[in-house]
């Protein structure tokens, strides 16, 4: 891959995967400027580094100056009190599309997630057009975001492609995750095509490796040029043996968003 | 039409529309309770008043003690400024919907807009499963309250009915309104569907008026039972004497939100 | 309507709907010949009368010699053992099909059912060609006969038109049927329109009066002609006053099929 | 209906529907200009007349000089040898869009036909973006036309209304034209329709009258704004007492196309 | 593979494909219960072997009990006389599912078959979804059996996968095999991975080698992560070389049924 | 691969693909008849030449007589201006047709193109079904020749394939060929595929390599059996190191149909 930007911005890249696309990246720009609340350790020659809460929206604005793409997978990454979700996901997301539009950015690539759409049912096989359907307060700032980037491009140009990412951890930890998983390296795959593809408009893809339980169709991603080279099955012997058999009538089991569907209020003390 | 509520809230009840409501609703409860920023004037017999902010969540809690129904007409009624827009529609509408579930509430009708898909176009002839496509941060707004109502249809059993309102003033005043126009008496009739229909899940509805010119398609409604009686024809004459003939390839005419796809960002001084 | 048939044959002639359709096609044909396992009382001058089992292949041989199309209503009308299902609808049914092709008749109108269709919901609002989703034994022999007609079209040149009759009494019984209901004069509009339209080859019609809530989309079956007349809207303040409200997150509420989604299997004692 | 534009060009305004479309369309402009190879009889004050064929580029564009829309209605009305197809209405139609885009014409209305979707069926109830389907070399000039207006549209900004229509006589002279007849009446509404609509773009619409018999679906023109008035049912009995029954076996009873699809090329001698 | 079940139930296990499945699905349970009409040879130390007619309900009612799955392949494998598809078909599948029902078995996965959309035509490309078509006597009791499954997982909560398998044999026996084949291997695989799926509710799956013609589309079964191996290119060169070439305006060539298409009625002397 | 035909017509025999056809296809039969405007150079002993124009009726009619199956690659290739285009591509390939009628050749291989469907959008992921939208008039003749052949299946029982060749050059040349590119290799499969599927009836085809980026979906050619070899994937450093990045908002960019969408008319002399 050769460089195709001069300056990326990654937001969350701190977090879990924000720390694997910083090396996945790399290769993709002349700099990485690096964004988290947390402090970013171990900063190389290519990079550089800002620290601030994606509510502090003069923080966010400065921190995009300069930027030809932000990588957008900053804020809460899982569910959370409301007031938590609606400052770091729901404000801190417009703040970042408001300093794309006034800083001249070309794309945003951002972190949505399997829980926009965690209410629809594995058996119904949705692709990617299929109604919002959130199984949280997070899947619903993921749903917001969403819209937030197809307004920016039909109004402001702005081009966005919103990864609707399942489960990207080091190993598939439960039988879930034997079709919902998103391998690291698969991850870094999905987000150098979301950069590097011609054309994106405002584009959805759904974020899985190459498992072999597929429940969802991302064919009209087609355009990205995705291909996931990972698949869960080096791991199946090892997550069936160490975990029950699932219960094809749980919730949790039928639709796509897993346990979140189990979930109730974040802001219930005894739920 | 018969009382089929105890108590009905409606918030926005001195808006154009709320008010409006205010009498068409009076035989479907024994008591209607009106909410409203602004003072409601002339208080009837069955009525009761309460004044708050939506962004005030204790005062929303408050007001929705007791309540059967809630219609959210409430908010911001046009583009705004973001932080009108966060505080009034997005904090507020969530409120709402939190106060619906701790205190029982069995359906929701929310008064959306025809700016969550106002970048689709009129030749497209959509449904209502077509995906949002907002046209302001409005129109963003409405999306979000839309899949908040989702989330708390599939989470927590509370119905709701979110109506996209197209254009709803005591008369067609352009020619866009020609075919967008929701008369007084038909935006009743539809609230009054959306809440005596017997099931109603999480359920979208176009809000037009029975006019010649029918852009899209309210067909998946069907269910609901609304029939509008008015139509834009009696006032045709009057109207293209007095405004010019559109231009067919002008976006706010190829378009279903009209002159809010023109707009520019709110928060921008010089636009 | 003019005499469109020499001879029609009526099964379940005897029954509510059979009696009405006796009176309602007798304009088609010449000769209506009225078939039940009842004897058919009061037989006119145009009519002729045989009585058999439709489980009886032979008796439904000689039922059908020198008839030209087949009005299909007869069979086990709910829910009932398995054994008389299978005796009654599905053999039954294969009989007159069979009868039809030995004796070279041209057409069959025949009474399916919403059962056929049951586990479908109100607001998914599907159309004719939605799959099967019976809700019952009786539904599951409605489907059978569907895919019978279906072969017998395609192989044998029979066309057919199967009715999805939803709830077809003197009145809406309950609050459910303001939304199902088919009335007897709509009943017979409907198989006259598939009795007399000019190409039918197998088509699916859904059977409903014209009332307001309309969960179902019949524009698939256009080419039918059905145009019903009534409605349910007179019934609607006597209904209501006195049946309760219903619950929208019961099953009965939800699916099509109404409260036979909520019956056991019909050949446990103790349900 | 008031005056809407300053000069119509009528093409083919000699022939059959032309004729009534010189009646019925005289008050949507201050000019109508009559084109035909045959001479216009009776000319009124409002109107003015021109004579040439269409395969004649250069009469073609004096005869769009000076318009603001054209009904094109000209050309070959059913199937003819390759060569009268080539030259009216392949070569002709194509003069006139040519005319239209050098002269700044703003719309075209055009008289396609069912026979550019013929070979489809009944029982399939396709809407206007089913696939060409010509069952004529008639109905593939009628594509090619469509093609050229959509080609008109995206490329040079012209709009365009399609419309297929059916089967416009007096009266309903067969059993089929019990289902397809579009009324003089209903074809001027029609005209009117797309001549007035708001926003046209390309669009396609079926042309029948409000029959009972619907085989099409012609939802996606509901911005348009065509309501039939007329319907066939007066001359039910008339025609059905002196045509025999149809055989729902015979292609031409099967398919849109009638007894098109039986004809043969119209090239050869003997077919 | 690892044991997932205790005890399988193979009906048909002394039949073609059930001798397959009998070897290849032996690493998934401790223990297979074989049964058949026919005596089961060879029996192994993990087998157990049960012979019945699958009309006898008692005799399967017997035979499930203590099983965890079914595998049912067992019934009449081709076109049969009525009497018979009605006996061992319809009767016999009721029998297995009511079973299922009374002793909780948790999965059925059934051997449907292409013959339940055989008048489907190849260049139509349908998925899953595509309405029954059966093609045969046969087929319909396949489309019978997948709406009882249906039914038993709305109602009861059995899950269910049918297997619409196309042409399993050792090897492709004529042209049209060269799309429709389906290797042993690939039926064990396919078979495994419906026992496997960790959620299916009631699934349907096309069952085919990944042969290189593909005229169906299995995408609609991605959650049940069957992968063919194998393919019918290597036969290729011998079908082509011993089999004339296909005229394609064959019915039989058209339609997915193949053959089955030409067939008469089962119960006619001379067809 | 085996001979399968005895006599294959290559038109366009001389030019860019159809040097490569006659190449690639020698093995698919006996005799190849090349056909061009050109002569045709080196001969060989399996090949024999005719020398013509597409316009000469008479010669076509007298190339095609003895041949089997037609490989239509000739007439202009890209935009000109009108009169060209309508002789070569359009009259040129009635004669084809009328040709292949009188001659009783059984199928049609046609070289279609993107530019048919050119105003189509990357990210809208078309299907073959999407309706025609040409972006030239040469991309127009493409249209008409794709329902010249649909219409000479249903009327006269002649198969064809109509290939929409994207980009088919040595090598991908710009950045937009990273996607669009079909290598020679492929055509070759292609037209093979489209030559030797069992059953075809009217079909299109995309034509591409396996490039990764994919923005239109081919899955209803299934039934074709085309399996693309080739990507662009080696191509890519060396064509984005010498060409610019793309600009997303580009209509050029935007749409299928790449440059063709700025190109005006061929017949003004400034553009």
């Amino acid at each position: 891959m050769t460089q195709i930007y001069d300056t990326i911005l990654i937001t969350g890249a701190a977090g879990r995967l924000g720390s694997e696309l910083r090396l996945g990246l790399a290769p993709l720009a002349r700099k990485l400027r690096l964004a988290d609340m947390a402090p970013i350790q171990n900063l190389q020659a290519h990079e550089e580094a800002v620290t601030f809460d994606l509510g502090d929206e003069a923080a966010v604005m400065a921190a995009v100056e300069g930027v030809d793409v932000i990588v957008h997978f900053g804020g809460a990454p899982l569910e959370r009190p409301w007031d938590e979700i609606l400052n770091a996901n729901i404000r801190g997301s417009y703040h970042i599309y408001e300093a794309a539009r006034k800083h001249g950015v070309k794309r945003v690539v951002y972190a949505s997630s399997v829980h926009a759409i965690g209410y629809h049912r594995l058996e119904d096989h949705i692709d990617t057009n299929a109604p919002h359907r959130p199984d949280s307060l997070y899947g619903l700032s993921k749903c917001f975001v969403e819209d937030l980037g197809r307004l920016y491009w039909d109004k402001f140009g702005i081009e966005s492609v919103a990864l609707r990412i399942f489960s990207s951890f080091p190993e598939p930890a439960d039988r879930r995750m034997l079709w919902s998983w998103l391998s690291f390296d698969d991850c870094v795959r999905l987000v150098t095509a979301a950069l590097s593809a011609p054309m994106v408009g405002f584009s959805l893809s759904f974020g899985m490796s190459d498992n072999k339980v597929k429940p969802v169709d991302n064919g009209l991603a087609g355009h990205l040029g995705y291909y996931p080279q990972d698949t869960t099955e080096p791991f199946r012997a090892g997550v069936e043996g160490k975990t029950p058999a699932l219960d094809p009538k749980a919730p949790a089991v039928q639709h796509l968003g897993g346990w979140f569907v189990d979930l109730g209020h974040p802001d219930d003390e005894a739920k």
